[in-house]
């Protein structure tokens, strides 16, 4: 009898892809399936601001990365929604955000109750060293916006 | 007996990989198994600027994306070493350098004559409407570059 997959869950913006988010879809992926959250438009510009790209175009290239099982999308930048609708073994996320201070350690600390609910284990992975898109998109501005 | 796939061939940068990037490789490797030439970081240099991503960066990125059996460097703008090598039975590239006056009808004409050597034969695909790397760059500079 096979066992199945556990489900892995990552959330992500995705807008302007580079090989970081590759690097932690590979990581996520050695878990089980894994379904990603591509933030909404509308969950982006709660925090941040317009995407580039929009929600269709960001779960396109999510969906054609090796290792992606299945592009969900993420309503907020809250995880507790989806987590409470797919039920992850794993919740796969940087480790940035566990920094008291951070913008989001009142959001990681609302994960770890969702996951301890639902049975699921919060994975925090390191970032990938020299790249974020912000780094990205300064490297574009430098570049071509003179 | 399997019938072993055609090889497939398309050169690309990927130096900021968008949608348009993923709806020409699920073109390509529909016709067999898809061998991406990414360009060198000189290849690049060559003819447009120096790219944003290193070649292992890009190329990490390509080498993850569904459909894509390979990725081997393409160390020219031209076609031609690539196409002698790999032999592929196909060669995806945008229909754009079909017109006199392309800075790269010249290239498309070479690449032609080497696929004729070979057995293989040109496949031109459309580009993706309203997206190229060139525009991506442009709403990142116009959003962020002020």
């Amino acid at each position: 009898m096979n066992t199945p997959s556990p489900v892995v869950n990552a959330g992500m913006v995705a807008d302007g892809l580079h090989h970081g988010h590759v690097h932690m879809v590979l990581k996520a992926a050695a878990l089980g399936e894994l379904v990603v959250g591509v933030l909404t438009d509308e969950a982006v510009e709660s925090y941040k601001r317009k995407p580039i790209m929009s929600f269709e175009e960001r779960s396109f290239v999510v969906a054609n990365l090796k290792g992606v099982s299945r592009v969900v999308p993420q309503p907020t930048l809250d995880y507790v929604p989806n987590i409470l609708t797919y039920r992850p073994r794993y919740l796969v996320h940087g480790d940035d955000w566990n920094r008291p201070g951070s913008p989001q350690f009142e959001t990681r600390r609302r994960a770890l109750e969702a996951l301890a609910a639902v049975g699921g284990e919060l994975v925090e992975t390191g970032y990938t060293p020299g790249i974020s898109t912000t780094d990205y998109y300064k490297r574009i501005v430098e570049r071509f916006g003179k």
